[in-house]
């Protein structure tokens, strides 16, 4: 049986969120003991708590999330740890073996901030020498747990996009990934008719997946 | 390379409820033109579109969907062509090659009615004996590509409920199951502090899965 691993943020009332950003609401609006039945009403961005940015968020692209074909939200992926770094200057030779269509995820372990509010400030930014290299690596998805991969005016966002590539943003438990040499990342957002997609994201851990 | 089937309907504004439910709502709030970036605000309850009944939904029950461990949400499924039968009345030999902790996609075809008015209102009902058939074979997971399997008092959901097992709502595309002998069924649910959740259901087909 394969090993599935969560990479997902939970979701509920008071959340951080991006600065300016409307903050995330789920009140329980039905209870079983009163009305018979329990349900509770979300209201929420795209961009609040785990999320994948699609191409419509920083470019002008009239693609809609809910318009990509789900195939394109699973992939092989693979984890390079890049905890401690403020900056992040990839090198060819730490992405070499990434295939076409692939997804890299960051781990920054920037995920333990996520309730002070250094976490929305003094995040790390990934250069725009290292997105161009990833975008000419033609890979899929690009992950991290941290809440995005660079500052406005978001130039690394806009080199991506440009190329299709989707962005995961808020990932968090990316430690529970060190022993695996690749996976399978299942990203696979609301079909929503909206720019990006709040998600809960997976990773696959085949049999033949150990380091 | 696995292939992935799509099982989930569009979220969008105005999209058909349950009878009582608060509407679906999807607002642009900013745009690339205009803001420099895209975002969208979803209001929803937890129980419109493709969504997933947590055991809070109809019982005493206190464990929120965010409270699952994710490998819930996904193992072996099996699909099941009941198309055309107003009750579902099923026998012992329709489903004794289910496993423990295996998912059953009934395919009635009534997705086929979602923009009318029938859809919520003529739906077929799975009877209270297959729901305890299904329950001592202790499945995990029920789907199907119509609004409920029952109708108010819901004994049918809480039959199932009290053995844990989870219910998966207005499900469409099954017919391209067919094919398939079994596939594993990915249900992940938003992680969110409620009794249930908007869900993207997709099957994973492996190259032994056909037929």
């Amino acid at each position: 049986m394969p090993q599935y691993i969560d990479l997902s943020r939970t979701i509920q009332s008071g959340m951080p969120v991006y600065p300016g950003d409307r903050p995330v609401e789920l009140e329980q609006i039905a209870s079983f003991q009163e009305e018979g039945h329990s349900n509770f009403l979300l209201t929420t961005g795209m961009h609040a708590g785990t999320h994948i940015d699609g191409p419509m968020h920083l470019s002008g692209s009239l693609i809609r999330i809910s318009d990509l074909p789900i195939s394109h939200f699973a992939c092989n992926g693979y984890l390079l740890n890049v905890v401690g770094q403020k900056t992040i200057h990839l090198q060819e030779q730490q992405v070499h073996h990434l295939p076409p269509g692939s997804a890299l995820l960051l781990y920054t372990g920037f995920d333990s901030y996520f309730d002070e509010k250094a976490y929305y400030e003094a995040y790390p930014a990934l250069s725009e020498e290292s997105a161009h290299l990833l975008a000419n690596k033609q890979i899929r998805m690009i992950g991290m747990d941290s809440p995005s991969p660079d500052y406005a005016p978001f130039n690394v966002h806009k080199i991506l996009m440009e190329k299709q590539i989707l962005i995961i943003e808020n990932l968090t438990n990316l430690a529970a990934l060190t022993p695996f040499k690749e996976f399978e990342l299942l990203a696979f957002p609301l079909k929503l008719r909206a720019d990006s997609s709040p998600v809960r994201v997976v990773a696959r851990i085949s049999d033949r997946s150990t380091r």
